[in-house]
């Protein structure tokens, strides 16, 4: 059974507190917003469409504690509540997609009443959340139809439902795939530094009854090598114009992998994980991550005090190493960039407007 | 300073207790051969050519505790203590050979009194130790002239003081390359599951004052793409006639990353390290580590319970991908059949019977 993860309860957002998995399953219920976006900061919320969605959620806390319906008490809300999400992550484009969308509605609401504002900001939110449970069914339809038959798939970090709004973006094509029978095994990257591999995908995947393994990151070539996998599949933060990828750090080494051993690289999102303004992943900020992470597990010292440390959250994997972009629109093939701008040329104003969020960050 | 791992004092083996490192500096000390195995096994004494020279000594407390010299206490001696410390860790091959030598020094003195043969034991045992110590130093200076100027350096797991009697070998190529200026920095891999990156050679790094980065393994191809390494250089614990090399699990990956970055990628190990008997890497027994190594770090829960996993110790590097290997003999270039078949033709006695221990396990 997939969880929810995240959602509006009686005016307040719950949520799972994804930093105490597996351990713990402790939710949290909040009328505070920035409970929310510290929640997003600490990763006990993470995956790029699941922070957009909180987000959204965001911004129904903060606008349900205004008392004054003024137009600049409403303004000076917009702006603190955009600034409080945007600041939290910098890498994952869904947030700022969703960040938009609450921002819009938020103006176009402005000289209503309270209860209205409120309102309309509730249906948006709820209106992000359910848009992107069926953008993951789409999307696992879609990338199922890619996998041979008994696939043995290799995935990295987490893009389940714990990651997302529905099924997931990357997971959901192996939940498909294994509905339809064309799924052997996973192999599950633990996905060091804050081992979203180990702590969050084992865990769906062994409630949904998917047989997988668990490996450190670096036997991912070593399985390669022997020929135990016949695809990888992950997820993604941001694609640029070009079809180039962000995603949790390793992504890359794994493409790289993927190429030498000549087996397909898919990578899985919604079109709303597209930032259609920027060229090339070069641009794409990477948010870096505090060498406590790497220096400490928990109380346990792993690495000897004042150590330097480099943690990227994310790495780009350039275009030319993925096999195809799965979204729930289509299946994109190389040349990414016609593909992309096509996209662009269709739906630009619909996407922007109403396009879903999935993906996934953390 | 470089840290004295093992030494025989007063009678007792003393040797540190690697697995509280980087928390803890815990010496142990005793007079029981199956504590040695029991820590060699548990990787608190861990390094193909530490693991060699702790099972020299491991002989000699198990003939200092014998208490009869007739011939068949001896033989019975010297199959309990072989079968002992050659069923502690299956991969790296310098174990068997300084067992091989430690064996072969019990036979030739059978019929002397127990004083001698305790004697020449412990002079043996103290010969593979010293020995190793050379090695490491000749390593390190053959290997340095390898370097770039400003060297940016790779490595992963450890191979430094910790796990030899000397000065290390990948390690020491760093130390004598910044003693001769010509190292600017070290990147190193964390090298999970058992974080010998982390708490072993950043530890050891910082004591030697070398500037180095801790990054996880997955980072490694991220920090390639930027430019930011010109050399990999890691150690092994067995290289086989064709010159493939099984090394900690992660160094294969690194391989293929050295080169589609087109950047050298050197393996540092003594002769005693190559298998003469073995053709190809595909022969090399693999150890496999217990499932917890990657479920749990100390008490902390970090995946879900029962979840399968598959922990292979080690990968195997094939020798294309190798740009040469840096022995206390020579730098091996390709072909490494014909470079090692030569130095079987031209040592292979003096090898068996008094080459050094080095490379390194764990």
């Amino acid at each position: 059974m997939s969880v929810r993860s995240i959602e509006w309860h009686d005016g307040k957002v719950r949520f799972l507190d994804q930093s105490k998995l597996p351990a713990n399953e402790v939710y949290i219920e909040t009328d505070d917003e920035t409970v929310v976006a510290r929640a997003i900061k600490s990763l006990a919320l993470r995956g790029a469409p699941l922070i957009g969605i909180a987000a959204g959620y965001g911004f129904v806390l903060a606008f349900g504690r205004l008392k004054s319906d003024d137009a600049r008490s409403i303004s000076t809300c917009i702006e603190r509540t955009t600034h409080l999400f945007t600041s939290t992550r910098p890498t994952a484009v869904n947030l700022f997609w969703a960040v938009n969308r609450m921002r819009h509605t938020a103006i176009d609401s402005t000289g209503k009443s309270m209860d209205a504002i409120h309102a309309n900001l509730l249906a948006e939110a709820i209106a992000i959340h359910t848009e992107d449970e069926e953008k993951c069914r789409i999307i696992g339809q879609l990338g199922a139809g890619l996998l041979p038959n008994a696939a043995s798939v290799l995935t990295h970090c987490n893009t389940g439902s714990l990651a997302t709004g529905g099924d997931g973006t990357a997971q959901s094509i192996l939940k498909v795939a294994w509905e339809q029978k064309k799924l052997k095994h996973v192999y599950i990257d633990e996905t060091r530094p804050l081992l979203q591999g180990a702590r969050l995908t084992a865990w769906e995947l062994q409630r949904l009854r998917i047989p997988c393994t668990l490996i450190t990151d670096s036997t991912a070539a070593f399985l390669l090598q022997q020929g135990k996998v016949n695809a990888i599949v992950v997820g993604a933060d941001r694609i640029t114009l070009n079809g180039d990828v962000a995603n949790k750090v390793g992504t890359y080494g794994l493409a790289v992998m993927a190429t030498y051993h000549e087996i397909p690289f898919y990578v899985a999102a919604p079109t709303s994980t597209v930032d259609f303004e920027m060229e090339t992943g070069r641009e794409i900020p990477i948010e870096q991550r505090s060498g406590t992470e790497l220096t400490k597990i928990g109380e346990y010292q792993i690495a000897p005090a004042g150590v330097d440390v480099y943690s990227p959250a994310f790495d780009v994997t350039p275009h030319e190493l993925i096999t195809a972009i799965v979204t729930e629109r289509e299946v994109l093939r190389k040349p990414y960039r016609d593909a992309l701008e096509a996209l662009r040329g269709q739906n630009l104003s619909a996407l922007s407007q109403k396009g879903p969020s999935a993906g996934h960050a953390g």
